[in-house]
């Protein structure tokens, strides 16, 4: 997995970890991102990816990643091949193993999108693949870093930095794998400040808690909304499933902390911190609050998805310098 | 829903029901349809829709619709990000709701096609999206719109009018939704006749017949092919079910007055009636009539459906004035 | 089934089976196979098939064959109508016959490939198809054309010639269809020869083995490795499947000779003898024997199958004369 620390190292690099990104890379990325947001925006057609293929394999099926990498493509110009569910394909049904799948799809294309229920599996792939890079679309509990490159830039367009940032961090933060992503990615920069809010039995392990704490960022568990710092810069909300719940009466007495509605935002949010979730939302934010300007869940969150992931096509595929 | 009255009207508006139109905007619906008709038939490629995106999301799988939009936009030189049974895919499966999945869509598009099982889901994809249009493709037992303009257009070709016409509909009326939207949508129109040629049991209501006949279509109910007007201008033909009958005894015995054969033609049809189905064809329409020029389920009707689509594509994103 | 001899009777043909060619419509397709390689790894994008749809009907999944077609579309500038498993739904399930859907798809788009499970599927699809020509991407035990002219051009691009060649053919001879289409192409040569190595239980029937040596080909059936001539041209290694073997103790007995390992190339390949597999592999060929210059199953033979199918697509729809 190779560190990308300057400009050049994007062009036939494997996405496969948030870990491989510098503030330096970060900072060419996002101002790739939102050069991205214009052509994307612009009633003119772009022909930057004209003439490239990608294939989008998803083993595992996830509508909205993968109609935000079609899109991204075809936004560019360029083409897409997709193959859903190849295990159930007669050649992978058959037996052949994900190297070979992988060789035969490289043939086809100039980058190849895996996405798959196995943690490593995009390691794997990457390693399966000579000719043309692999970008990580989530595999299993293991790296998304899609999701939290359009995370850190959601947060970097409002606020105009990662540095020195107030936020809150609620919901699962034992599982959640964004979440810890998103921690990971703000220890990059300095003076961050997490206040993290969970049910008592899905707080981040100890273990979790002191590795975060060292790598820089500042972590302040809260036992309610009521500890929650005025004017945080954002918000990350994430689910509470009941299932994670062994008994059920514990669940229900916790769970309508974990509910943010319009009340929730007038009493504890500022006027400019924003509102973030990784989506699916099952609940845990009322259809309320979807009309509050500081929403961004389902708008600029959404779209920054394609850009970040626009952006990172471009530069792999050596387009854009 | 907005109706549509002049052409402007038609950038930005959704496409949910026949009842959106009026003679006037039919009118010109029809006249882009036939020079749609040209563009999708000339060797030279057309860029009316590059750089458009159109997000195809059926939530129930209907192949000829389906395949029929996706070249529609293609034959424009638009591209598609093609979502089949997302209640498969996770986020949908985890209880995401409609208009979350919508909005998110909406995100990556110029506009959004919606094949539903559920009446009224595409009403509600249209509120939830802000900023793109929605065609209706389907919602179950609701409306269907491009299959009913289809229906009109091929008349419409073939007699260069939609007033004072005279239409044989047989089948099964009491169900039939393809049958209820070419009454509705004669209606709009003057001194046309309807012959409707049913078993007993698949009559329409007495309610629809009145509400029917209340709009300004002449309706007829006729006992058996003997009583068909020499002549017509079509007959549109659509399926008897086997399951819709309590007592088999009661379909066989009516059954065969409802498979056109080439001798039905010949005794009943005049040498210019269009003979049209909305398919698929089970059996009630032989193969040995398909090579009748009379025939067009197979050819023109299929036809017609991909241009007007593409003419509500062009016209609904602007394109086109 | 229309034959094929020169270079104009590509154009609107249906191409079902290897049995359509001739030496010199091979030759006229492997010399734009050859073209369209330098097409497919310029930087260039292709124009070719601009404006042109090709529908890719899969009732049956294949993700390589699915890919290879698919990329070949896009390689050339072309779209795709992509329908996978159809007969899931509606119009298919409802009992739509073969004949009917590939009407309807015929109306949408220039081209269609079609794989099916049953034989003759795609002579029944060519049949029904007026207007456009059809490719059969697999029809169960028929015919797999694509999958034998790719063969043919590997070795072909190889060695400069089919003529003169030595060859080994292993594994399953009994039920191979490829291996049945590769001996039948050779055939249309000269002093062909071909080493057959497979279990007793699995060798060719006497009836196929006296077809074919009258056909042309020199066959000599071979005991194990050590009966492999020193600088064959190419080995085509096939499967050896279990369940083929009523008794496991005999497939135990004999599956190791059936495995190429790094030292079965050492003993007994030549320096220039090419490996060749149509795939998947499931472990008849170790992995350690891929990164060998040799080796060109997971290299060349499956650009080659892209490039031969761009050739094919671009000459039938007329666009290379």
């Amino acid at each position: 997995m190779q560190l990308i620390k300057t400009t050049k190292d994007f062009a036939g690099t494997d996405i496969l970890s948030l870990q491989q990104f510098t503030p330096q890379s970060l900072k060419k990325l996002f101002s790739v991102t939102a050069k991205m947001k214009i052509i994307a925006k612009s009633a003119k057609p772009s022909d930057i990816l004209k003439g490239n293929i990608v294939t989008l394999i998803f083993y595992e099926p996830s509508s909205r990643t993968f109609g935000s990498f079609a899109a991204a493509v075809k936004q560019l110009g360029g083409q897409t091949i997709e193959i859903q569910n190849p295990q159930q394909f007669s050649s992978v049904a058959k037996g052949e193993t994900l190297t070979d799948t992988i060789k035969v799809f490289e043939a086809y294309s100039d980058a190849i999108v895996i996405r798959h229920p196995e943690i490593g599996a995009a390691q794997k792939a990457a390693e399966a693949a000579f000719f043309v890079p692999i970008i990580n679309a989530g595999d299993g509990v293991g790296e998304h870093p899609t999701q939290a490159l359009l995370d850190l830039f959601t947060i970097y367009e409002h606020t105009g930095t990662l540095d020195g940032l107030t936020g809150v961090v609620a919901g699962d933060l034992l599982n959640g794998r964004t979440v810890h992503s998103l921690i990971r990615g703000l220890s990059l920069y300095s003076r961050n400040t997490l206040y993290l809010l969970s049910p008592g039995r899905l707080r981040l392990t100890r273990a979790d808690f002191s590795l975060f704490a060292k790598s820089g960022v500042k972590l302040v568990e809260i036992a309610g909304e009521k500890d929650i710092p005025k004017d945080a810069d954002f918000w990350y909300w994430t689910r509470v499933q009941k299932e994670r719940f062994g008994d059920i009466a514990e669940y229900e007495k916790v769970k309508d902390s974990f509910i943010v509605t319009p009340k929730t935002l007038a009493d504890y949010a500022g006027r400019k911190t924003i509102l973030m979730h990784p989506l699916p939302r099952i609940g845990e934010i009322t259809a309320a609050v979807d009309n509050d300007v500081r929403a961004v869940y389902l708008r600029s969150q959404i779209r920054n998805g394609m850009y970040v992931r626009m952006a990172l096509l471009a530069l792999i595929l050596g387009k854009i310098h």
